[in-house]
């Protein structure tokens, strides 16, 4: 069974599957070689030291590996460190993912099923089928139902990428027909693909982190160009209406601050970055307020990126109010 | 009958209504005094001059007055102009709104009735009680159902206000639902009383402009006074409540740029904030693409508010695609 | 006697009064329950430790009350720690407020009497009966001269909003007849008046921080809202006079960014906000230097909100030098 | 006796002194050479056309003269046009400055004679010197009375830096001793010499624009050398007070985007900057409105500077008021 | 033999080839049909009208046609108009383009020979391979040895893009070796793609305008798609090449506010990003200053998009003063 | 022989020179004084520590100087420390500098002598006049070769402001006759001087920090007073070269945010700024990347001024592609 890392106390035993997140070797005072490490599963990270057996371990495992651990709790310094006495390597099949990497709430497939009948509602024929190229392209699903949206602001975890386009898709649904004269067709496709390029913006397999070319070229490019590579396919794409879709993509943060090399013009470009912005901005605050409300109080900290605190209104305060003045009410009268 | 000014051709003798958007004297080379008059109508504005009976008309009328004229139209310098024999005032009973102004395309009484309906479903009894204020202010509503939302931006025309509140509130209730732990009555109650110091923030009785009162406080301070003002007649409204609500009117701008002295802090504030912005825009471009796009082109001009062009894409091309592709599918497999 | 935080050495047996800022309870590693606590006064804070009658002691007090200690310091970990040995509640008449808390230097009563005076100058009868409403405001008064003018920037202190409203008004006394046509009673009150909410915005009889009043709305408003509450006594206070007050306080921050949601427009308010901004940063600035030049320096450290460093001439020197041009000037004729 | 532009009608006969600001030759259809003039006064500016004895006048006088001109004035697509007979070059000295270029309404001789007054006060005795050597400057003297301190914003007449100083010293005698430790001496001499380079940066002998200099390196970095080549002549001026009289002439500006190239350091920096922005705000403003606040209107037309318009309270409304309140106070009572 | 639009006069006959730009048709106040020209050449714009044989001519022609002219120039509320008698279309074949559009100066086949070579030193077989490819694409090559560079800012001609291509791998090879460890060929090829884009991002057949996808779009992410398409034809590309390849493309603007979405982040990013931006301000202002300062004057007109005005020196009189001082020297000697 | 504070370890007995950086005293908890000082070389910092024969020692030395040292290093609390039994004042005639502070890594008299050559081309003659001033000034080269160019992201180290200026020396020969029209002279001049504020804008004798005038003043303000000084030293210096010349000093930050009071105006202000703002950035990105790539990654960590991370691509992963390649061909073909 898994032991969490935040369940370790000073002296306990422990045995259990952790992620290997840093390695490296020192020498003690007393010369002799010790491998240093920096454990970690969903719940946090701890440090571990093998003083003994070092040759043998030494070369057994490495960064980024799983591996079974044996060893005991102490405490140097005021931080919790573990005297490792055996570690073996384990191979991903024999762990839980979710036991190491925060993951979304939500089940993934089924997120999945829905996004797939909602882009069957699509009757634009090319539309319909640029996207049916995309549900066929296995390697794409299994990046897309497991990529996270971002690595700290919205939708931080694992199916985040998913949730997060499920989420817009519906959003668009609710609001398309709000407005006259909004192409339908065109804004579920690009609500769909519109973040495609943060299946390889972010490397997510051992820790969140941003890849070579999610910093060099940025998800929107990337996802530009998977959008050409699978549009090449479609012979008869016409090509205005392939320019219409880029510029949805390209022009979904709003802004060249934001990142995106052209302002929406036209009218399903301007509702799918208030969409977007939107879910990206609500989801990430209640993300934030769940870890970041200190208890007792109704302020969360402070938010960097966003330059501000939120506030967490006592809504249990408001509904006793309700029933309070129902029985004031006659007094009132 | 009306006679729109933009109807109005060189020679045509005119017998219609008129508003009196400016009026002053000159004096003609042959030293004789003359009348120099602005008219407009919803349609345009024209160019007026008394050169007779000067004495007996001059007292008879005055700016912003409504005016029967009758007189003939020539060409002075490229414009037209319209030589008036005849001129007396009318009263405000006698004509017809809708001619001189822009108006809502839709029914205002129905609009406000669909806003009525919604407001009757909010349970928290402080939020309805203060609701229920407004609407037996007769001169407020009066007011709401008449001013538009915008001098310029977004739904400016008579009956805009109503129009965007309800388009708000109706965007309210479709997205409310998509994520954890809003309060709807809150969100209903701020979405109605969002805009509400527009009623004062512009003069639209005879031509849009901003009041003093307008320019020198602006909607927001307008509108929350105008809450305060109702607040105080209901004892019992919980202090924190009303902060809240005070709130999201104050923060729904979303940046200080914006003249919102706060920014959005709860998550109901922030979805307030997205979708009045959505609306606005939407309806702004929409407004602006109808007039600004020049015949045989898909780009509007340019539109210096939002510092851009928009683009309207050829919807019906893209449906001639479809069936092409339709006709082309055979070939294709 | 008060025995000053940043007085206690190591060793030192303490008997004295202090604030309790925090507290909460733990378990040592034997076992047996503690109480730890943060102590603070004017001169700093210090870790206090409960081994013992903890049961005792446990609910006799709580945070943010005020409690007489008897213990002794010992050092743990490089920092002190006062070990309690009794510990007792006391009200809030038994301490002297500015044993716990920075203070204006000036006489409080004495700048609230120099306010009035100057109060009394004003001959417009509606904005004199309008102060007079808030002289007569006992509750209002008592908040008006503890409040500080601001958690950090300028006069943070007790008694800093009345020095600050004081110096303002002094400011406006001094410069208001250097230009032609400034309505001086308007100015006046305005400069009362202008930072009005601040008597709402921050909680400050424990410790300084924003109410949630405070954040959500602001000074600015909650000002404007205090104001409305006076003049609606005023039956006969004349509109525009009343706008134009209103207009002063939302504009006194000079721009949108800085949090004012108009910005000046009338010759009182632009002379209102840079005389109120120079009194803030010249006070400020003066408040951090005094703190933040380190000893032998003439510059003092980063200030973070300006983004910049100040320099503090050594004017001895200017005047020792003019000593010595004195001497030296017969060499130079 | 002088006839201006301004009061010129239809038909008159005109003769009167001009200047002459464009001067070019054109060939009418006829085939006959004409001169086209552009002559200037105080009051504004009119065409002039020469139609006969052209190579008479075509080289005895030039672009930028005072001319004395004999003509009839008649009208030409809807403006004015000066048909002129005879033309004849005159003397800088035989016409009165005043009636060609704005001039400060206060007395330049009289306000010149309250700066030094003022300027005797400082005791310091390099500070003393260094105005002494710019006091026996006589051809900096000359420049400096008859500069205006802006060629639009504000004080941008003849003798507007003059007057714009006189009243940045005011202020600062008015509020130096409102905040403790300020140096009254390098405060007092700073604000006489801030914007000592204006003397070059504008060209204001014809016509109010920038120099080469004045574009090329600006009003702040002459004065800094104007200010360098003084202090060179006073062996003993001490270096620091050197340093900090020139970094409030740098700094005076605020902010780098105003083109300050250091932000105020100092106390006295800081409020040199403060009372100087405003003196040229209040100024500019009261300038503006003068002229741009429309008949019957109390708003100003749009500021494209300062992106806004002005409010002119009406003052003897709010006097009326008074008396009116007066008179109703016994029923108040 | 072609007349120049900027050297007709009144009452000239015109007999030339032009080019149309606008045609509609009108009323004449008798009630007679005819028709509006717009008519342009290299030099500049006539008004034309076509006031008999309309039915013959109405239908021969259309906009963005070249059009062999006779008629006869006469003037029309100060603008000269073509008052035409025969018209006819004539193919692109008999016209100079050179007449009807502005031009590099260099010659065309030159500056791509030298490109061509200098492409040639590319030692990386890669990038070699890929830049053989757009030179072996002669589509490609007609589009980018004809477009302009920008629409209005820099290298605004026909021949523009090729040219600031040449200049700026020019740059490169000058400036490459003054640092150490930049990878010359990645530069190059870089240089000679950077804004391969905008052979599709302006329309300049006829006029120069953005096309649909220019502004949806835009030359960056047109360039990369065209890169794209290239890159896949070589299937041993190594990926992170391709991957530095396209972020010097995407941050060769330098600013997410100029539009690139990402900022340089590699050595060779960051020359490229100063060498073009260098490279396109210096011709910009070249190009500027040609045609905005006026005679007699070292100052340009006002450059809106720059926000300032440029200044000539007289090189001539620094020349002159080398003489001069060479004559004086002896005396100063 | 000198050893490095890098290289000591825990017990190493040391015995070497040091630059004393920070030197107090302290009371030992058995009340004895005991002296700390912090140690530093070119390599790093230590703490050290006298606790013995501190009476002998106390007065010897002081903050600043070097010292000669004797003693051990121990381990106190996880940081090395310098337990001190012997110390000793020494000249500076007895150290080696370069022991102490960064260097540039080219040698300083090999490029002051490039840089004089260079400024032999110059061939206007009050130019050339100009640098021969700057030439024979002893004081000042001593000082303008060993100024570092910056506090933090250029060139930060002695010698910097010698390297940085002949770096952009030779990259104005470079590019001038790229573009037409360009004044080499006053390039090359600008160039020489454009920095020369630097010499006392930071002091950089014993460690690197802005001096008063620096930070009051800035090294354009110190650099145009310098410049000044030696033009007033040439009566026939063209009053036009002289402003030319300043304006390129004075813009060469290009832009009011980046401390420059003026834009560059002219081609060759515009070139300098680039040349100029491109050699800082690749000398600080490079020096950044020296010291900032942890082993093993290719991206640097977060620089905070850029805001940004770079990346270093690896350079032999290339060459070796292009060997494959080269196997590879013949299976391509």
């Amino acid at each position: 069974m898994k032991t969490f890392i935040n369940e370790i106390k000073e002296n306990d035993h422990v045995e259990s599957l952790f992620l290997v997140k840093e390695k490296s070797s020192g020498i003690t005072k007393t010369g002799n070689a010790y491998l240093k490490l920096k454990l970690m599963d969903r719940s946090g990270e701890i440090e571990g030291r093998i003083w003994t057996s070092v040759e043998t371990f030494a070369d057994s495992f490495g960064k980024d590996d799983f591996v079974q651990v044996l060893g005991k709790a102490s405490s140097f310094q005021e931080h919790l460190q573990l005297n490792i006495t055996h570690i073996q390597r384990v191979g991903e099949e024999e762990i839980l993912f979710s036991d190491f990497f925060p993951m979304a709430e939500k089940d993934i497939e089924e997120m999945f099923r829905s996004l797939l009948e909602i882009s069957q509602q699509i009757k634009n024929p090319h539309l319909s089928q640029l996207l049916q190229l995309f549900w066929e392209d296995e390697s794409f699903i299994k990046l897309f139902k497991m990529a996270p949206a971002s690595k700290w602001l919205h939708h931080n975890y694992l199916g985040g990428l998913l949730e997060h386009t499920l989420s817009l898709v519906q959003l668009v649904l609710k609001n398309v027909s709000h407005y006259h004269g909004l192409n339908l067709d065109l804004l579920l496709t690009a609500s769909i693909l519109h973040d495609l390029g943060k299946v390889d913006e972010l490397s997510y397999h051992r820790s969140f982190d941003y890849s070579d070319e999610g910093r060099l070229l940025g998800h929107i490019i990337i996802g530009i160009e998977r959008l050409v590579d699978k549009i090449r396919q479609l012979p008869d794409f016409p090509k205005n209406l392939s320019t219409l879709l880029k510029h949805l993509l390209l022009s979904h943060h709003g802004q060249y601050i934001w990142g995106s090399p052209k302002r929406p013009m036209t009218l399903e470009a301007v509702m799918l970055h208030y969409l977007d912005d939107m879910d990206a901005k609500m989801n990430g605050i209640q993300q934030f307020i769940k870890k970041q409300v200190p208890e007792g109080s109704r302020w969360s900290t402070y938010h960097r990126m966003f330059d501000q605190y939120f506030y967490v209104p006592a809504l249990w305060e408001q509904m006793e109010l309700s029933d309070k003045i129902e029985k004031n009410k006659p007094e009132e009268e």
